[in-house]
């Protein structure tokens, strides 16, 4: 018996020297998958009661659990250019204060001498593909395969616009059976539409599939795979295995089939022994849009949602994986979906750009060491303009403004409302009377940051500004 | 080199051999470490951003974190006297419309003719002490030593009763160095009172070791601990090593405190190797204190806090352990405070009462073996009047009462408000008027358990109220 144990132990050892010898450490994949309008309170592990997330949660547990993380705008467009140029979107002219994201009729994107995270890996040797939603320009020349990306697949903007007739937004989910119909969403592959309107019941579902075929396909080379789910944004949908299946409705039911698929993906990653060559992120582009109710998400105890300043538009759910790379820890430090721009490229051996401001900071010794971040401040900005921001713990609002009721007006604040965001997460507290120096290092730091600041030219134009 | 680890893992297996020997399975300890005004949302694994909880996130991810859990009042005396007996407290006469609590000045406690859990046990062999916050009787006779407890050292009700001058709240913690001492509050050993006041400032480090020193000395026999921590209810205090160290300011101080002690205990039963004997339970004895604004916790997502029948009163945070017998999961159904009186006395080989209704579900199988439990019903008192009842997913508030603003008047739903609480956790989305089913069915419930119900004489009486 003994013997034998021992003979099953020798074996367990070299296989495990097995194992290792196969994986290179000299090249590192990345993987960022990124789901859209999903609200900080919104998995197992950020303390949802009745959405199951396992496999985000032991990704989490096995890697960093990011509590104090931000995306760049609290809509979809400018925080999509903000993650991949790892520069605040209105350098970009990819933000705007009338359209907030591009639509079908606009006209631009992101612009050609803007610099991606995808251009500069691919400089790299890296393979890279953009699967899901882009939201940078829908027209030939600003697609993926012309911002660094191989291969794409998806949808090109958000998955509610194109919408056929008018028609009351809870009226479909009334029917016998899900469908898209009413949406004349394209797909797209590469650069050529091949589905529309999309059947996007099994968008999700295919996403990880395309997804899990890159991988496999790239197994033997460096990658970076961008994953852009375009749900929970509404409307829902999910395919047949995960409808009804969450306690949560619809919503949870969608956010669990995207929680499968990260769990297919690690899965892969095991399976093709690369996962200790791989960097997996999770994170989200916004906070949850509250006006669709139960088909919107939760920002947790955090205030507000989607399209405002408070910290339930912008603190998205951030979980980094990597076994035996990243250093399992819970960090409450903040961190920016811009940093993903200027760490991989670091860990990749790039060169960040030098021509340019780059917002973003290498967390490296962040995820391998538990060092602190070297980041202090947080712009809050609300198309081009600067709303709030978080000085260390000290978060100031100069403006704020609700987003999508009707009386949305703006409220600008002389003195501006000051919380301190660790103590008081929630932004209940205004303790601007008692923190006046605060206050003034803030402004001393707005005042530096717009004397440098050069807005990029607007790009969320569409044929009717034109004209 | 191979034969050194051979040699290691041989001697690790003769070490697990013998670890698993000296565990005698057929006897289990059980540990409740029951805070006071903690809410849902307040720790790591439950979601919040800042305060640190370790020892909890670990004891959840090997155990069962439960996400929908109960206590069985909105407020501290009503709660713990359906804690130990397994009733609600109305049954028991522990709760009342006039004083919700017992007060210095109160007369009576819980009925001698009331069963509690301890004296259950103790009658099957158990070693039992209560360290901590008692709040069932301040009166010898009512203290733990006459309620089935071995021991008890504690303080015998809130921490901030006994006001010494009418000061305003936050006035004492300006000082350089905080102390306790306008709080003129007994700490009692057995029925002695042995400090006073109290120095709150050293007060959960010593319930902690107080805890240690028993389970120390009882490790040989089986043992019932209930370990009552009176903080984070205000005044809040920590001790030297915790003071400023969370970035949630002394509330995360105080929790912080709170989870390393629960790492203490933790790491003794493994010293012992009484780990796999032992199960240990965590939660709250209703929502946070909202009024005390950042000094109170946070409900998470969950709407208000203490002292009402919203979920934050009375939803909290839940945490079993037991490594190799409780399962580890996140179990969303429903359980209730009340359940450990059923589960621990099932387990322990007991008898459950028969002469009185027992609202506690033995919910073993769930821990155990991950079965559904049999709970479809939940009780929301506020004082002796039902305010609310949950039936499987659904909550109907027949009345609802903010608890602690001036004009707290009752708002009396002729047509009950109606939510879905696992679709709609925050208690945001009215929808009676679509599921008048689900309100018959909830209406007949009502009857039936209003029908039943045999109301203790209320207990909860002070000097002014008899004379």
């Amino acid at each position: 018996m003994f013997l034998k144990i021992i003979r099953l132990l020798l074996f367990s050892l070299l296989l495990t020297k097995n194992i290792l010898a196969i994986q290179d450490s000299s090249k590192t994949n990345f993987i960022i998958i990124f789901v859209d309008d999903m609200g900080y309170g919104d998995l197992g592990v950020f303390g949802h009661p009745t959405i199951q997330t396992p496999n985000l949660d032991q990704m989490a547990y096995e890697g960093q659990k990011w509590t104090q993380f931000y995306s760049a705008a609290s809509v979809c467009t400018p925080s999509r250019a903000a993650l991949l140029t790892g520069r605040l979107p209105i350098r970009s002219g990819m933000a705007s204060d009338i359209n907030r994201v591009l639509f079908p009729d606009s006209v631009n994107g992101l612009p050609s001498y803007e610099l991606t995270l995808s251009e500069i890996l691919k400089e790299k040797g890296y393979k890279t593909a953009a699967i899901g939603k882009w939201h940078l320009g829908h027209k030939k020349e600003f697609l993926p395969t012309n911002n660094g990306f191989d291969y794409y697949y998806g949808i090109p903007y958000s998955n509610d616009m194109d919408a056929i007739n008018n028609f009351n937004y809870w009226d479909q989910y009334k029917g016998e059976e899900l469908n898209s119909k009413n949406y004349n969403v394209p797909l797209i592959k590469n650069t050529s539409v091949i589905e529309r309107p999309v059947d996007q019941t099994t968008i999700t579902k295919r996403y990880t599939k395309e997804a899990i075929n890159f991988i496999k396909e790239n197994k033997k080379e460096s990658f970076f795979l961008y994953v852009a789910h375009n749900l929970p944004h509404i409307p829902l949908y999910a395919s047949k295995k995960f409808l009804g299946k969450s306690k949560r409705g619809l919503y949870g039911d969608v956010i669990q089939e995207i929680d499968y698929g990260v769990g297919q993906i690690i899965k892969v990653l095991k399976k093709l022994k690369i996962d200790k060559n791989t960097i997996v992120v999770f994170t989200s582009d916004n906070g949850p849009w509250l006006p669709f109710k139960t088909h919107g998400g939760s920002a947790g105890l955090l205030k507000e949602g989607k399209g405002t300043t408070w910290e339930g538009g912008m603190r998205v759910p951030a979980i980094f994986w990597s076994p035996s790379n990243i250093k399992p820890a819970i960090i409450s430090d903040t961190g920016s979906t811009m940093d993903l721009f200027s760490t991989f490229i670091s860990i990749a051996g790039g060169q960040i750009p030098t021509d340019r401001i780059i917002d973003g900071f290498d967390i490296t010794k962040t995820l391998f060491d538990l060092k602190r971040t070297d980041r202090e401040v947080t712009y809050f900005y609300r198309g081009t303009q600067l709303y709030a921001l978080r000085y260390k713990n000290y978060k100031a609002h100069f403006i704020t403004q609700e987003a999508y009721t009707l009386n949305n007006k703006k409220m600008i604040h002389e003195i501006p409302l000051l919380y301190d965001l660790e103590n008081d997460p929630s932004e209940k507290y205004n303790i601007s009377s008692k923190n006046k120096d605060v206050i003034d290092k803030i402004r001393s730091i707005v005042l530096i940051h717009n004397s440098n600041m050069i807005k990029g030219k607007n790009q969320l134009i569409n044929r009717k500004l034109i004209n």
